[in-house]
């Protein structure tokens, strides 16, 4: 199983210039002074290079939403109890929580993954059962998970990659669920950058301040207890991660092989963005960053990785609902390279010299 | 005409904060910790507001785009001719351009105002023929237009929100096109707030230094030789205004007159936005600011507003391009308020006191 992680990850090449300059000298043919659609302009050349194609149309569009159980809710990092994750994970399946409003409304298709829940599902449409444990450990006291889980948490997400090219993907969109998950971002995030904890950590879906500085010594002991390898990010993810974090890391790796545009939601989904690049740094080429989050750490990871963010809404939801937000502004971005008139076919005056 | 103006402005109301907080305590019931969809929830409850609707629903958008021509783009303080004012409006009217594209992508109608393009053109579906008059004075050596045009410019605006009333739009773009059209901008925000010209005043569709050097003075000049009086917006918009600056602030008032919720577009809109809340500063809780453009000054313009914006892409071609996108994250906001489920419906258990 890792020796298929480790054959996708060597084929993953950076976007070609050629691609990124054809769809550019494109983009300035066309009616509105060159560069005046900034961040959409990027968009579309990158989406151009990723796909290798000038004249990229999305159709299809899928989120992957990977929901996990963390050991480390046993401490009272959230403001939440765990039963949450199951409860929610029923809430998307009949469509009435956030991401299936959001991706309705961009006409995006939810697949719900259940990577290590700690509850029994009965399988139902939209669902994925693929459990690698039932919660992780508790990263006070052990690692999150063994090496062979965090690989075998990657192949779900490699494998999900896999299901969005057979489904002709052209856009996929990265979410998560699961209570208590910005505590393994921030310490991913920490045992990466070396961002000091107290700056990485922030409250989630909305603890107070006693909690906070609760959760930052909770980081910052299992850090230290466990001894994360920053050079390795497998180790990292393996000793801090959940199993939807190092889903969500899976799924992009898997879709930079397959050359599919992957729109990479918030925090959590960032923290697994940050593994994924940071096991390849060619994998930031294919990423779009969907939003800036609440969450304060959240910018760190996008100055790490390299990415502007395309929206800034103070979100802090997850799930993906920033991803899908975003896949309108992307959609957006093709369409003028497909649809606007160039100067000579609307017969408009250049600039002047 | 000025009576029906100043009738108009006299019956604008403040929001009700009551109608804030109902969408507000809708908002909190939903399955996500309280405040998470951040921006969202504020417009959200801003539309419900402006409304008096608690369930609010976006079917007709409508984005009026305003064309006019400017005296002053014989001293060169563009990049681009004066004919492309009609080319683009020719472009507009075939469905090639940016505004075009957009409106699509969201499903927005495009009206085109020709408020005062200095060319004739025949009739044409889509397009309002109401010149002000064949493209303003030049500001350098006299006012852009007299007092009784400008307010025959706003009652053209005044006219389209009506327009957007008896088409029963629920949510109205502003868009602009006039080449040069930055520099009235410029000048307005100068004399409406006593920034600094230079801080006022960027390269518009793409000038160079020496351009932008020259561009400076001459709106130095112009304010300088027209002395508007910053007490008085009517007085600021006939002295150094464009036609379709005028246009845009009309139909802002009238939508606002109308509870009508009106996304702002970029420099060229906001200049009229800040005419209109000059006028009467309850307008200001009907607006929404769709984006921070890659112009300099407009951030400054929002500040004087008031105003957070949706977007920050770095776009800067105006036309309702920005304005158009931001629809769509307006939609989304509202479906969230209309779409998710509640905590008791869902069985999803609150947060931990």
């Amino acid at each position: 199983m890792e020796e298929e992680l480790r054959e996708k990850l060597s084929r993953i090449r950076p976007l070609e210039e050629k691609f990124l300059s054809q769809a550019q000298a494109r983009l300035d043919r066309l009616t509105k002074p060159q560069g005046s659609l900034g961040q959409l302009e990027e968009i579309a050349r990158q989406y151009a290079a990723i796909v290798e194609n000038p004249n990229p149309q999305v159709d299809k569009k899928i989120i992957y939403v990977f929901a996990g159980d963390h050991g480390v809710v046993s401490e009272g990092v959230s403001a939440y109890p765990k039963e949450v994750t199951p409860q929610m994970v029923y809430n998307f399946l009949r469509g009435g929580a956030g991401i299936n409003v959001m991706s309705r409304h961009v006409g995006a298709e939810v697949v719900i993954v259940d990577i290590g829940v700690d509850h029994e599902f009965e399988p139902m449409e939209g669902l994925m059962i693929r459990k690698v444990g039932r919660g992780t450990g508790n990263i006070l006291v052990g690692p999150a998970m063994s090496r062979d889980q965090a690989v075998q948490a990657l192949s779900v997400g490699l494998e999900m990659a896999d299901h969005a090219r057979k489904q002709n993907a052209d856009l996929v969109g990265t979410g998560d669920m699961g209570i208590g998950n910005t505590t393994p971002s921030s310490a991913i995030l920490t045992s990466l950058t070396g961002l000091p904890v107290n700056k990485a950590t922030h409250r989630g879906t909305g603890i107070d301040d006693v909690a906070l500085a609760r959760k930052i010594q909770i980081i910052e002991r299992a850090i230290s207890f466990n001894k994360p390898n920053p050079q390795d990010p497998l180790d990292v993810l393996a000793k801090l991660g959940g199993f939807e974090i190092a889903g969500i890391a899976g799924l992009i790796i898997g879709c930079a092989f397959h050359r599919i545009p992957v729109v990479v939601d918030g925090f959590i989904s960032t923290a697994g963005a940050m593994v994924a690049v940071g096991l390849n740094p060619d994998i930031e080429g294919y990423l779009f960053a969907s939003h800036q989050s609440a969450e304060v750490g959240h910018r760190f990871m996008w100055e790490h990785i390299g990415k502007k963010p395309i929206l800034n809404l103070s979100l802090r939801l997850g799930e993906g609902t920033g991803a899908a937000l975003a896949m309108s502004i992307i959609e957006a971005a093709l369409k003028v390279m497909n649809e606007m008139a160039t100067f000579s076919e609307a017969g408009v005056s250049e600039a002047k010299e």
